[in-house]
């Protein structure tokens, strides 16, 4: 009998709206892609059912089972230790998921599961701008902050699976509340979308007498996107915004490189959008807060991985990253 | 031929003053002791020779060279990638100094070397409080905050070897300068001996029409020793430093759980010999600032080396750890 290559990975991303999937070739490319309503199940079984469908249709495209390696899936509060999802405050099933033994038990493949921000510094390691890193940090500047370390060219992941939860870390002690943790200070609170949004609105209510685009904005439905269109038209205070929210992260950023000292840390997400605005007062501050022998030394670079494919592509890298022997949910 | 088992490692520990060395076995027993002063020697030439003649003199008390697997060196700004002492400041010998390879030419034995705080952190894994864990830190709180940080089994050395100075990690952006690297805020700024004085200093003044026992010495002469007997005595300001240095620590070693997420924090050095005064309100501070999923989860603990031999113990402790093809000097 001649041995089928397995040249494919399946990569899952269970958001807390959608959830996709795809399967993965390994340069990266996407051949196969489903999506589904991930709240509209209102239990487990239920999703994963829903779920399995979805990848067996994709599978058979690509000739059978035999084409693939393993299922990766990345979602929130996963766990790689013990392949479930633990508490997850986006999902509507609570308590303890296993959920990479219920997909693995249906589909019959080698399943690992891992959080979101995990997946993705997996996948720029398979795939993306840390290609052949050893050390690296990856951070999602998005609706929350999301992060994944890889040291000794391995994803960090604590001895309870949970570690690289960079976006709670505290910067401003005492200062803002975090809307969901009400921890004081943690740099999710100011480099998020909503945290840019709180942002602009201190400065508008701190400036009253100041002219500002932001203005004709109801301040109710103010959103980064129209921080950051205000911001490139030249607005003052919108400037601004991105000068305070570059100098929070990147003394958070300083803070990391004398943790782990990466060869580069990874930046991904909306925010990062705005370019030059967040990139020069990041580096700027990061560099000020090293020591000397950190300095002029850590790239900060934008990810090169395509927005919409990433979340797949992490979750699939795992599966490159499965040992030949490891049991089927790891 | 029978082989001999190479049962001894040597550790050497250099400090700023003093330059110890022993050799131990693998039970963490230091058998043989030497030492001499660092700062006598105006070359590292001159002082490599006189450390390799104390060495010798103690290889041969236990039977000659074939017994002894390496020799392990913890030195400041220590560099295990590429066994060089870089810039140290505390040192007379400027520049970069290969002096893994000078003391492997030398002795003829395999020579590893890192910094003082990673060969503390490899101690304790191999002797210590550590034995079996995968990932935990050490934080030495001394005149200095060094650290060292294992994760998955391994020292995180990061990518140019300089991981894991959490003393410079800031913890009060725009908070009190460090004396020495100018930056402000950081975590040795406060969490120090040197720091500890300052706080009392500061509390003193902010507090003039308060009694305190700490008035009677002179603030010039204000040692962490004077601050420690006075808050043992109950003086009240004194207890409130260890208070405030307790709160910032927490709060930093929060963020470190949220880097690695580790099993334990092994505390090291003078301040914690202030017991509960030191350790409530650091857990405390830590348990308040963790996101739910590391709340109640992380060991705060002492180090359970002895102190006068615990620098020589982890430098030792690398020549355990290294691989059977390992180079002279890695």
């Amino acid at each position: 009998m001649t041995k089928i290559p397995m040249e494919y990975a399946i990569g899952v991303d269970i958001g807390g709206t959608n959830t996709k999937c795809g399967i993965v070739n390994r340069r990266g490319e996407v051949l196969q892609y489903e999506q589904l309503s991930t709240p509209e199940y209102e239990t487990a079984e239920a999703f994963v059912d829903a779920l399995c469908v979805r990848l067996h249709l994709m599978i058979e495209k690509v000739g059978g089972p035999e084409h693939i390696k393993g299922i990766g899936v990345g979602a929130p509060n996963g766990n790689y230790y013990t392949g479930t999802i633990e508490y997850a405050p986006n999902l509507r099933w609570q308590g303890v998921i296993p959920l990479a033994d219920m997909v693995s038990e249906k589909t019959g493949l080698p399943t690992a599961l891992t959080n979101d921000a995990n997946a993705a510094a997996v996948g720029e390691m398979q795939y993306g701008a840390a290609k052949g890193m050893r050390d690296f940090i990856t951070i999602t500047l998005g609706t929350g902050v999301g992060s994944g370390i890889v040291a000794n060219g391995q994803l960090i992941y604590g001895h309870d699976g949970f570690a690289g939860e960079l976006g709670h870390t505290i910067i401003r002690p005492g200062g803002r509340p975090h809307w969901s943790t009400k921890v004081a200070g943690s740099l999710e609170a100011y480099a998020s979308a909503t945290g840019v949004c709180l942002t602009a609105k201190e400065m508008l209510q701190e400036n009253p007498g100041k002219e500002s685009l932001l203005r004709k904005y109801n301040m109710d439905d103010l959103t980064s996107k129209n921080v950051f269109d205000c911001a490139m038209q030249g607005d003052e205070i919108s400037q601004e915004v991105y000068k305070f929210t570059g100098q929070i992260l990147g003394e958070s950023l300083a803070n990391f490189v004398m943790f782990s000292s990466p060869e580069a840390i990874i930046l991904f997400g909306g925010l990062i959008k705005a370019g030059k605005l967040i990139f020069d007062p990041t580096i700027e501050h990061m560099e000020r807060n090293l020591l000397p022998i950190f300095q002029n030394k850590v790239k900060v670079i934008k990810s090169d991985l395509h927005e919409a494919d990433a979340a797949i592509l992490g979750a699939s890298a795992l599966v490159w990253e499965m040992k030949p022997a490891s049991h089927a949910s790891l």
